[in-house]
């Protein structure tokens, strides 16, 4: 059932340490035996914080806690746990978020509403807030900034390798660090997925830039990931801001042009992480681009390149490396969006499959064979229509994924 | 790869003969070999059509067709293929569905555009017309009202079972017969499903009534059903009405009261064979129904249903006879319809799991798994907010939907 990634990485590469940010991780046992599964990071005074959460009408007991807090702007601990997800807990889940807000904000020296949250793990079962109130007073005396590999460890459920990256990049001529940690699609039945991602930096930037920031960097990166079209009650990502790397003052206007390499930056670290959840999506084989150019609109390429990327027919065909473009076109056309069999072309890789609404004339089945041995497939499709275009990124659809969801209890 | 669907019924019971409608099929080598792959269906003058076709923005060459010439309201043939979808195929593919128009028209003694097309099969493979021109004579010539069940298997491609079925209902102090084929999601790689179902009836309903009928009545049959949210370039619904059972003249006011036991029929008819293309899903061992109560509206409890539906976390839970209701409530959420945690409650069967945000006091996990043994299985979610309601209907998603799609050449 855990069989590592194909994408699983040789090594874990030495990440920068962000200043003002440290770090411990605990086995607590909520859940699972024998691995860590707390996550607490210690953030120093003035830290200012962004959070981007699951757009699920049913959303888990943290996120309401991390929405309602976040109005405040500042930061000084993030507390989180794997193993259980303190989603559909009723009155019992809100209960328990206050409880670990306060054992933490104790831990810490700050307020409660100073604390962030997440979960992951399984649904509906009621979690008891007292391993925290046991750990978290001993963590906080033993944080420290270099284990971010850890920090990513502590916060994975199935999810077969570690995921964190680094980014450093100049600002007002210091140098900035961003680092991030994230972890993915992966499910224990009865749990299901949940996407997180912290995001840390030691720049001077305050909290509503900071969220005008990330909000405009999630749209192309983890929100242009999809394994299985789930969107999980706890999805979340937030950006911390510790300040430490600015000697003038915080930038406060999101317009400051100080910020477009902050912002490159950014959306880069994001894209590495939301790539790195796409590759260790359950039972995948291949990473998937898709390209789709030539739309009436963004938007339009959006839920073009989202209906291709979500297709099981695609997916599956992937899967079984047939370069099978018919499926590409059932997808497309199924969108909803504006399209025009007539115009359309399609590609894998930089083989052109179809064109002006047919078969290449020159399309060859033995090179897109070839083609579509490779671990990372790219498929374009350009729909002649406009100058729209947006890429999103997704795995192939696998027994294996059928494997590890359904149980097979019988 | 075509193991026999558990739904497969063990025999195919006698079906009535509708007055005006007769039947051949042939074996014209179009791509399978030893079996019959074309059907005609032809109709006695005075016959009026409906119907309603994919919502793909690429659809097929015979859909075009279709759309054309249901204008005119009159039918006098059919002839459906199976082993070519004839979609994407640009002007070569209008210029078989032409020929092949020509050659039923000439072999029924009608004009060209009272001939209804529709081809399921490979997508983006030229069709040549000659095998048409070969059969449809010689078939016009040997036509007989009761080979229903030849007539089903001629359309299949990797559907398991034929899927027939038939009611009979008084109009007007006469009894009408209704009869109907249907073929589903059966796929060979580099194949796709199409949803093919063609009506037949002696009753004497005007086009644009029959039109009217068929439109409302395929919205809680076949639009309700899902097998993996994939939308065909050539999905046909056609309901042919010979008017042979009519002495008083067509019915030719939508409000007509005579219609109210024949629209009944008509939407059970069309209920029981959109059942059976779930229950010849690929790969499936299950069969679910989807009650969703206590919504906004209808349509908002038909998108939750479908959420649900379409979810594969939901679905490969069911394949593992694992009671996930942890996986309905992210597909509750992520249905983007209002829906409140805290008033939702769901049910296995009769068992309720989950009640007012928070799992059933009285939850008892070996009910729940002794139930969800059974072959076919219902999710009810009550969302506690309206009194909007619908059904949909879908299959388990198995390793070996997998399989048969992915073909895994490696």
């Amino acid at each position: 059932m855990d069989t590592l990634s194909p994408f699983a990485p040789l090594t874990e590469p030495d990440l920068p340490t962000v200043d003002g940010v440290r770090f411990a991780t605990e086995a607590a046992g909520i859940k699972y035996q024998g691995r860590t599964d707390v996550l607490l990071a210690l953030f120093d005074p003035g830290t200012e914080v962004a959070g981007v959460f699951t757009t699920s009408r049913c959303p888990s007991a943290p996120v309401e806690w991390c929405r309602t807090h976040l109005s405040g702007g500042k930061a000084r601990a993030l507390v989180v746990n794997s193993g259980n997800a303190n989603a559909f807990t009723g009155m019992k889940g809100h209960a328990t978020v206050e409880a670990t807000a306060e054992f933490a904000a104790e831990a810490a020296g700050c307020a409660p509403n100073e604390v962030f949250l997440a979960s992951t793990g399984v649904i509906g079962e009621p979690m008891d807030p007292a391993p925290f109130g046991r750990v978290l007073k001993h963590m906080a005396n033993r944080v420290s900034g270099d284990d971010l590999w850890d920090a990513a460890r502590a916060i994975m459920t199935t999810d077969t390798f570690p995921k964190a990256a680094s980014r450093q990049v100049s600002l007002d001529g210091q140098t900035i660090t961003l680092a991030g940690i994230a972890k993915g699609a992966g499910m224990i039945a009865p749990d299901m997925a949940t996407m997180l991602s912290f995001l840390f930096t030691d720049a001077p930037i305050a909290a509503p830039v900071l969220q005008a920031l990330l909000s405009s960097s999630v749209k192309d990166t983890f929100n242009a990931i999809t394994v299985d079209s789930d969107t999980s009650t706890s999805d979340t990502v937030m950006l911390f801001a510790t300040g430490k790397a600015g000697d003038a003052g915080k930038i406060s206007d999101p317009k400051d042009r100080r910020l477009i390499s902050f912002k490159k930056a950014l959306a880069d670290l994001m894209r590495e992480l939301a790539h790195a959840v796409v590759k260790d999506g359950e039972g995948l084989r291949k990473f998937i681009e898709i390209q789709v150019t030539g739309a009436r609109s963004k938007t339009s390429a959006r839920k073009i390149g989202k209906s291709i990327a979500d297709s099981p027919l695609v997916k599956t065909a992937v899967a079984g490396e047939d370069a099978n473009w018919g499926r590409v076109v059932m997808a497309v056309g199924k969108a909803g969006e504006p399209a025009d069999r007539d115009t359309l072309a399609i590609w894998f890789g930089d083989i052109r499959v179809a064109v002006n609404g047919e078969r290449d004339p020159d399309y060859s089945e033995e090179r897109a064979a070839a083609y579509m041995t490779s671990p990372e497939i790219t498929i374009r499709v350009d729909l002649g229509l406009g100058r729209g275009k947006d890429t999103v990124w997704t795995c192939d659809l696998t027994k294996e994924y059928v494997a590890i969801n359904g149980d097979y209890r019988s």
